[in-house]
């Protein structure tokens, strides 16, 4: 029997327990009083080295994290950095709610690592928790480092503001195009730049990489001195084509980012994930049931023009 | 000698001057004491009725505000409702902080109605506003009712989340196309079709008017049933064609709403309203001055691992 206490599971998680492992997930992504108490211990455990992987539906985004995974388990380290066994992939759609990231989780697995006991892949969709995904994937990803993961990869579908911003979430953010990038990922672009460590063209067998490389480049150049410019990948993911030339970018990255400069980049994410958990966390308070009444008397107040979003929102606050 | 007191503002706003109105503006928009006064006599007033115009950049959607412009002044009301004497335009762009705004509502300004008395066009740009435009735009949108405008329309530019959450803060709001119209609005096509009541195919003497109607029609076949089914019109703002049937398209929406579900749906955007200012109010007050360092040594303590983002969050909250 598998238990239900989290401190259990965290102890099998620890152990090896797949079992345990998931139910901890479901935890985190499900919310509730146990995904607080999962979240407490997975936070108090040493993180995994996290490399975000994003991209538009079709990129070829599944493939290359297929040979990504053969690669990793090939070298068991990031360039001397993070000696793993283990390896962990979330897959994030956060456009399909119900059935998408299963669909992704599945088309890796299904391309070799399924009986990989030393890969871990996991869908997650949006449920019960406070914040949803931009949540629930920074605390999953602490559960797999409470597994003693060193290393996770969390694939995500999709270049709106909300892929990105979990994408980013990472140590190493890497963005998968395809020549003639521009059509996919046009409205978000900026968006795209500010965070790719990586860009990798992906299907660099198709007509357009050169066009589309100085494309990035171009852009590159307009967005000013960095300290680290993104580096430009070409991979064929279907033949393997480029997997090396994507680690050593990876390793690369890895390697500017040493220590220090990774501990001011998580500095930097808990500052935001802090801010997301408050925002819910009032909000949640503000209009939850004990408060529903005056909420929507307010809301009356606000129709009815006797008041202002401004005043009610402070006396909400000071109820609340 | 215009004065700086909001009361006194709104005063002369109401009974027609632009210099004071200009200034309320700039109130809502940089924040401070004058921007939570000015929201406060402005949620006082009935809100004009708003009409979002939102589309890619190029879409013609100044030419066509342009022309709406025209047919609005001579028609006088929308079918029947709001009859109104005057016409207030905000232009809004999102992505470009300093300049973009302005040169949008430049061009709308050139295009004709500089010295018509009975237009007032503004610009607007991401300045010292708490919860920035998403905040700042519908506290213009009060002022514009305080000022007796109740007619208002905001032209947005852009297709991602932000701008879409603006444009559709509005009573009606347009989705301006163009033939071929998947490229730039790939990325957000789904969060699109939800909030248009209206999609415009602008340029309809381009080749693909047909594909792009088809496209549109079965997409809005795909996201089911609903009270109402977004009406699609074909115009080519640079000769006018087609502008009438957009004005008719707007009467037939307003139509739709009547009051009843206006009313419904203008406390779903007070709530929406409500939740961001909340927020907003929560993470200025948990990061403000007096709490910085309360904040950092939480950051410190997740960096550490001896505490979580939730009772780090919970503890802020209880201090603040």
């Amino acid at each position: 029997m598998i238990p239900r206490d989290p401190a259990e599971l965290v102890d099998l998680a620890r152990d090896g327990s797949r079992t345990a492992l998931a139910r901890l997930l479901t935890y985190v992504e499900s919310g509730g009083p146990n995904q607080l108490a999962t979240a407490a211990l997975a936070y108090r455990a040493p993180p995994p080295y996290v490399v975000g992987i994003t991209g538009p539906p079709g990129a070829g985004k599944s493939t290359l994290t297929d040979r990504l995974i053969a690669t990793a388990l090939e070298q068991g380290s990031l360039g001397g950095f993070e000696p793993f066994d283990q390896l962990g992939i979330l897959c994030i759609d956060p456009t399909s709610p119900f059935t998408g990231g299963a669909i992704l989780g599945d088309r890796i697995r299904m391309q070799g690592h399924a009986t990989n006991e030393r890969v871990f892949i996991r869908s997650m969709a949006t449920r019960g928790h406070l914040g949803g995904l931009s949540l629930a994937v920074p605390d999953a990803v602490r559960v797999l480092g409470a597994a003693r993961f060193r290393l996770a990869v969390v694939e995500t579908v999709g270049v709106g503001q909300m892929e990105v911003d979990i994408a980013s979430a990472a140590d190493t953010t890497v963005v998968v195009t395809n020549p003639g990038w521009g059509d996919s990922m046009q409205a978000n672009k900026a968006g795209l730049l500010e965070v790719a460590d990586i860009f990798v063209i992906n299907k660099a067998d198709r007509a357009g990489v050169r066009e589309t490389r100085r494309d990035l480049e171009q852009m590159l150049d307009l967005g000013g001195e960095h300290e680290w410019r993104s580096l430009i990948v070409e991979t064929i993911a279907t033949d393997g084509t480029g997997t090396d030339g994507l680690w050593e970018a990876m390793v690369t990255h890895r390697r500017f980012l040493d220590d220090g400069r990774l501990l001011e980049h998580r500095r930097a994410r808990f500052r935001a994930e802090l801010d997301k958990v408050i925002g819910a966390m009032v909000r949640s308070r503000v209009t939850g049931l004990a408060h529903a009444s005056a909420y929507e008397a307010r809301v009356d107040a606000l129709v009815d023009g006797t008041t202002d979003p401004y005043q009610a929102a402070e006396e909400l606050l000071s109820e609340a």
